[in-house]
């Protein structure tokens, strides 16, 4: 793991510019709006942004994974008809709402991405949609499609910060990471705070390269890296239904090794799945489970996830309190549903490098005990603060299962009253 | 359902009373004690509360139904071969440590039993234990045998509230209910306010009757009416290593008819089922979520528990916001993993009796939000407001998956900043 501290926005902005410039082929643009929701009676508006990311020319190099919640959004239902397409031009992002279930969503976005092709001069459907935000309420499309001209009109090459900084909703700060590969890069640009946790896809993130590696291999390299990094992550265990990853090739700088390729992806992945738990709604601690001894990485994961989504280990760690007694119980509750081969006796469970639970039985004396809380308390940071990750210290818990060779790493947040404070009234 | 409210502790307090009457045949005695964990220096002891129920002579109808969580306490994994018994005399009960995974627990609580046994003039393995509170700590074995002879000399007929009391931990009040049945009575006391999502058994609950129908009838009976009541419900998703519901019969009244029987218990228990989740840590709202158009009733529960345990869905209850997004999401992502055969465009979502999704979009407008927003504030109750429940109103949410005759009605509670406030260092 890199190691790094922040100790203000601007010095994170700085290390994120440092690593921001987008990939040759690639321009993006930003717009801000306002509008009024049909469906409820606001005082004032409510602000929305729009991001666009273009490609010089229609790439056939495009790849996406999708959520599979059963109530996509319209841009997941397009999307994914959309990847049928010999080609892509960019992608149309807004924040504020998701524009899932609406009578008219998917008419909606096709509208959009028609005039966004009229003012481009390109087809609407070579335009991917992609929207986050409050499930239910209509887009304002008249206010959105008077945006789009000087929307198209911005687009530059040079930084991807401020589409990393416009798609955001509750996010705490922009996310953004990159890798050198071969003769190009890629580089990413994630959202995503509540309503995390991911399966066969993922939150908001646009990955944009400008090497080449054909088109299967581009696809095949995004689902076997999201597989190991984003869908290894929680914040509250609620898949959204708009998760999206897209990753978009200009091939400007020619081809790369595709294992080099997959590796720098997973790597992006991985960076950006540990950025958006840092700064899930409410952290202040990040849980990093290392789980061995499955039958196979999929249990892993199951066992990982148990313990990174049991509110009751979730607000212990909070607390800085180390009631290991609860890891064991969450291992159980989830070995008595879903993992009968399960042997008690086999499983070690470690908090911080120390080992808690052996044998079947707890590990524990008050001087372990006072150490424990030290360490929960060193890990900690401010929920409250934003525009920065303070650092990147984790909680680490090490599980080992003792049933065979499957083996995963899961990433989780603790719960904290700041969370419930900001989902309680999340619209208002 | 019943509607009551309470204006005090004092009002609710009597309405347990004049239901608290024991069955003929059975005397309850408590007593307290304080203790230094081995597992942590504590500047001042921590109380433990003791409670007895005792049956004036051994009986072969005795049922339990256990925690299916793998790290099982001690007292389950004794109390599950205490079934093969012939015959049961009466259950040892304490709070504030849960015997789980501690090097000697079963021994622990085998030494117990010996000289609770030896008071009483019976075999320890006559009793069930049960043990509830912090995970992984040792049972202060010394103080509760110096606790015990005091302890048997105190059992009486009459009331089973000072039980329903002492078994308490974060509980916010004693929960009791009863029903006649035949020529005699069921009556239960259950604690557990946090930990709780049982399968296939429950948080703890002692159930007494004087009326018989069999062993097996009986252990019937308490398997139907748990997996309709006290297995429909969920607090935090957490399924605790100590879950028990257990039933004794005196048979002092002698028969009753089983039909009659097994609808009673249901009924005792699912009044029990709800004064838990009513009384969970934290909890502001009540959620009775109506489920049904599911494969079978097993699919029904889960969708309802993927709605009740959706961190996002508990936050915005919570808050008197009826965001019905994420009612829909939440369906979404259970059927998305679990519920492949769900077809969106089937489904209806309504709250408060209102439709709010139908057709595959939602059916909202600015007056239903305001109408809806009301719903909520009035269904609302202090979670802070300790010693009685303000009144029994739920937040009624119907879910229709159009797609067969399996219904289930589910139980849950909001998620406030109160849970994670308790929760973030319990044990202190």
């Amino acid at each position: 793991m890199r190691m790094e501290s922040y100790t203000s926005a601007e010095e994170y902005l700085a290390a994120l510019e440092s690593r921001a410039a987008l990939p040759a082929g690639f321009r993006v643009s930003t717009a801000s709006l306002e509008f009024r929701p049909l469906e409820r009676a606001v005082s004032r508006p409510l602000p929305m942004n729009l991001a666009l990311i273009l490609l010089d020319r229609e790439t056939p190099e495009f790849a996406a994974v999708y959520t599979a919640n059963r109530f996509p959004g319209a841009p997941v239902a397009i999307g994914r008809a959309r990847l049928a397409r010999a080609g892509i031009r960019g992608v149309l992002v807004n924040n504020k709402l998701a524009n899932v279930c609406t009578p008219s969503g998917r008419a909606d976005a096709e509208r959009l991405l028609g005039a966004l092709g009229r003012e481009v001069g390109a087809p609407g459907d070579a335009f991917l949609p992609a929207s986050t935000g409050i499930i239910g309420w209509s887009l304002p499309v008249a206010e959105m499609e008077a945006a789009l001209p000087s929307l198209v009109q911005g687009a530059r090459g040079g930084s991807y910060v401020p589409a990393a900084r416009a798609i955001m909703t509750t996010d705490r700060y922009p996310k953004l990471r990159s890798r050198a590969v071969g003769p190009g890069r890629i580089v990413g640009i994630a959202k995503g705070a509540g309503m995390i946790e991911p399966r066969l896809g993922t939150m908001l993130c646009f990955l944009c390269t400008d090497v080449g590696v054909g088109r299967d291999e581009l696809r095949a390299a995004l689902a076997w890296a999201a597989d190991r990094t984003v869908n290894r992550i929680s914040v509250d265990g609620d898949q959204s239904t708009s998760d999206m990853a897209v990753l978009l090739s200009s091939r400007a700088k020619g081809p790369a090794d595709p294992a080099a390729f997959r590796e720098a992806l997973r790597q992006v992945l991985a960076e950006l799945a540990a950025d958006i738990v840092r700064n899930g709604e409410g952290t202040s601690h990040l849980m990093r489970v290392t789980v061995a001894g499955a039958p196979d990485d999929a249990s892993a994961t199951g066992a990982g996830k148990a313990l990174v989504n049991s509110p009751l280990v979730k607000t212990a760690v909070c607390g800085n309190d180390p009631n290991v007694g609860r890891l064991a119980s969450a291992i159980g509750d989830w070995a008595g549903a879903e993992a009968p081969w399960l042997n008690p006796a086999s499983v070690t469970i470690s908090l911080g490098g120390e080992q808690v639970l052996a044998g079947g039985a707890f590990r524990l004396d008050a001087a372990k005990e006072k150490w424990l809380a030290a360490y929960l308390r060193d890990a900690a940071f401010d929920p409250a603060a934003r525009g920065f990750p303070a650092h990147d210290r984790c909680v680490e818990i090490g599980v080992s299962l003792g049933g065979g060779p499957g083996a995963a790493v899961v990433l989780g947040s603790d719960l904290s009253a700041e969370y419930v404070r900001e989902n309680a009234d999340y619209r208002s």
